[in-house]
């Protein structure tokens, strides 16, 4: 349950309704919502709402039946919108083009991407990752502040927004000095720890759906960020894991659609890492971008067959240009507008 | 392996492969495919393709390695055309809008539905099951006999080409009497004998793939029937199950992305199955057309609240009516055109 | 809801209840049910039980929230017991081991393995297939007619009970003909015909669960059998297909201990598909063994390798012959007799 | 690829080795293995085997096909035994009960429930959590050093072992302090940071498999353990996600067996989360014992009905008590022994 407390008479109301869930014994966590201020009580708890509602300084009590609560259109109807400034905004009706390489390798590779993208097709969010999350010790593990640096690099001398990746909470600080966007990787979305602290920053969190997590645990982890103070979390669908294969994972558009309507939050689609298969990712971009939703995650590389992390997937600079202006006239197509 | 025999001289070439084969304690199946003879030994088999080749009579040699032989592009490069007359046509750019309810109801339930496809939007394929694969044996399992009639008058009335299921061998012939394409349900797709008496017949076959089936089974599938002799079968993804208890099924636009580029046959979507629930159909659908296939299984009902069968899942007239012009703008954005 | 007519007095109550039930529209199947009737509606149809008890001549009404019926424990507390004479029993703390190759191949391989398992272990269930329902329309599809007489030899030389399988209705006649046990396959689990079929069949049934089937959907494919008149229905869990390539499926032990206590019915397992490796599935067969199971089904064959189906999991007759004792000594741990 | 120095002639052989692998450009990691030194490099690496077995100083050299390469039986083929003294033993025949509540909830209960282990059954693995990975931010989220400090209290009163959960690394070292084994929960198998500290402490580390984790994900997560430098891995099947929406999870005793014969580190099997449901786990953990592994994770509390987290799924101590003779009977039945 949640109830808000209206700004002109928060002291008292919150006063009052510490001790009075304190004698219930009721465990109910105080959040600052905007300039407003929440108690928000276990989904399962079933209080007297009406006792509540009439309490001199609650604005509004919301009963909640599913576990995850401040997501929710049930308490928020209207859409949330993130603004980053220079025309990259999230939630009204913009779908946000993100790209760049899987990983940092050097200065060359991600300045020639960057202005590639830039010069070209005028892309304002440049992604790739500093800390890599791979399966394998052996392995690429990302330039780490190194890499970080370089994309410092990328947003000085090409003015782009830096969507970046952090795997944990060892290295949140130094992700959150570089990046305008952090990115929690699909197998973070169960590290409860950097979802909390991820809610006491000030960037917008792009929150990878895990590739095992239903709808309910994926809201639920939003709901982690948001009540810890940070209300500007994008959900992203990046695909799940199927029984299939020959493809790396499924793009789960069904779920997509559904979210759009649970939550009030943007929702981004990531095609790359749901086919994995360069050949197909252009399809999977024109499936995702019609669904209507609010930012599109591409993997690109100037040099794809030697790309030191996720090569199968990344597109050329050349496949690269050619979906842009198709992705362009699907988005019109359902009454948006791609920002590239 | 498939040996295509050239058609001036199928005759000797036969015998002679015929009698090597025996020699060789090998198994090679004979198979016409269109005016020619084709011999198709196990895709394990590894013999002597240079030899074969330089048979007189031989035209061609494919050596596989998947275990799906004549649906693969590797045999046939170029797409399967499928042309019903009338402009229904898969497989040449355009995308069929297939419609209708999902089951036949009542004779007032389908010729409203006709009706309004037609008239409002020229729809050519009007879709119901009057055979059911109903999961519970206490529910409506379809009118039978009884819904074909209502089909075949369907068809008289409004000139529509009509697509109905079959759930298994025990009425084939009565839907083959009526239907202008066959279609085979997601829980039928393992019926390997439905299968091979559906490679017998001229009508195309709408081969549904099983919501656990791989790529590999589901274009093996594929074979069964080209195999026997029908090479008129479409594709369909209809969603996969996975682990979202939020959602009826997944649509899984990642394998059928890797089918358009694996086998030569046309592919077809069905957004209203994999979604379930019709506020999330539009958006679906949209993905679904997107994606650049063949056709799209949507289904509408005069009433969906009272529906005898998946009443969630089906569109109110005027739902259909605002997704038809949207998928014609989505279908234009990827070069294709929405027959409808 | 289920309405049990008492023995005494049916004809009256059938009489006043058809009517009844005509006169609100509401659908009521007659099953008989033993040497009882049953009327049995929809589980979603909520009527007044309390005046169908009333009736004169109702025995008994049960109230269903879930959509199976009569496999269920509500309506049948204790165990449904299979006795086919010469101690092969199902379901009264016996195991039943039946084992034998995948498929029938020849002559000397079915009479050699049948030699092997009754003179070494008593074996008294011989499973064998006839009819194949491979995917793969260019590999051995079983020995057909001609594979169901070698297993009535089988029978008549070995005095062993035959199980075999039914792809399909086509030739569920022929193996009517043989079979002491029918086994419908996982990948014809979602045959209605063929189950509708079954349950006019006296023999009892090894019903497979789908690979892709819920509890529930496997449940009520129990009732369709069950509603058409043939209470002996035993499931098998055989498998179901998980994200794990590295096997062949993944035995669900958990769902079978869950379907122990919702259903009377008893239950066997199959180890041999679930692993799918020759090596783990002696393990796996004791995992199964157990769960204290009705049953096991284990491939065994005189040459695995040569095997010309499945031969990656028929354990050969030395594996098979360690196994036996171990499996033995587990039941008696878990308070069963192993049937060998 | 695996490079293991001899113990003798270490220094000079990884000078040369390590000036090589440079001019190669290969990276090699140094990892020390018991005494000994490896250079391990990508197993994709498919260098020269030969030379390198030709250099003083090279004992040995595993060329691997597989991601994963330390935890192999071929790297080293005898089972990992892991002695923690008092009779608790990892892998020598042995299935060791670690028992207790999900989370540490207070003093009373753990003492109550740990006292109960030891005196009836002489239980010598207690485990409890006391940072709990809960998926609602509004829910119980575990004692925290509170916790620890009453696990530190059961381990003095009743010598038990401990064994607790670590999320992440915010609280490894105080949990590294209190507990003799530190679990590594599945929705943090993929935090490597976490897994490369956890490989820098001296305790066994039980690392429960992701619920959606591939075994060759399981094994590399592993290896990040091992490559860092701790060889006391212990594996843990605890239920993979599935389609079935009745039970929590499901067992993959499949993929259990197959771990035994893949890799040397000792595996341990989790039936209360697999299974979710109290009056299913006896059934389970009965499975799990009979496939021969070195441990099972048992979850009892003293009050089931009012435990904060997982209730569902707990024993009572009435319940516990029944189910361990008969794995003590099964254990003896597949040539091991249950420590309890």
């Amino acid at each position: 349950m949640i109830i808000k407390l209206s700004q002109s008479s928060t002291d008292m109301a919150l006063k009052h309704l510490v001790k009075w869930f304190a004698q219930q014994d009721v465990e109910a966590r105080q959040i600052n919502w905007g300039a407003q201020v929440l108690l928000v009580t276990s989904s399962k708890w079933k209080g007297d709402a009406d006792y509540l509602k009439s309490i001199d300084g609650v604005e509004s009590v919301t009963e909640m039946t599913a576990d995850y609560q401040l997501c929710t259109r049930k308490f928020q109807p209207q859409d949330t919108v993130i603004d980053l400034g220079d025309g990259v905004i999230f939630g009204r009706g913009a779908t946000v083009m993100m790209a760049g390489p899987c990983a940092v390798e050097s200065e060359d590779q991600v300045m020639r991407t960057a202005e590639f993208l830039r010069s070209k097709f005028d892309i304002k969010v440049f992604r790739a990752g500093a800390f890599k999350p791979r399966t394998s010790p052996y392995t690429f593990q990302g330039l780490a502040d190194e890499g970080l640096n370089l994309l410092a690099k990328v947003r000085k001398e090409f003015g782009m927004k830096i969507i970046t990746e952090v795997k944990d909470t060892t290295h949140l600080a130094a992700v959150a000095d570089v990046a305008d966007i952090i990115q929690i990787g699909t197998k973070a979305m169960y590290n409860f720890s950097l979802l909390a602290m991820c809610g006491q920053l000030k960037q917008p969190i792009v929150l990878k759906r895990g590739f095992m997590t239903t709808i309910k645990e994926f809201l639920q982890a939003a709901d982690f960020i948001l009540s810890s103070g940070n209300s500007k979390v994008i959900l992203c669908e990046r695909g799940i894991r199927s029984f299939e294969p020959q493809t790396r994972f499924c793009l789960d558009v069904c779920s997509a659609a559904l979210i759009k309507e649970l939550s009030h939050l943007p929702i981004v689609l990531d095609p790359s890492h749901a086919m994995g298969i360069a050949a197909q990712v252009p399809l999977v971009a024109q499936s995702a971008a019609a669904l209507g939703v609010d930012g599109l995650l591409i993997e690109t590389h100037p040099d794809p067959a030697n790309a030191k992390s996720d090569k199968e997937q990344a597109l050329s600079f050349e496949e690269f240009g050619r979906i842009v202006p198709v992705l362009d006239k699907i988005c019109t197509a359902v009454g948006r507008r791609l920002i590239a």
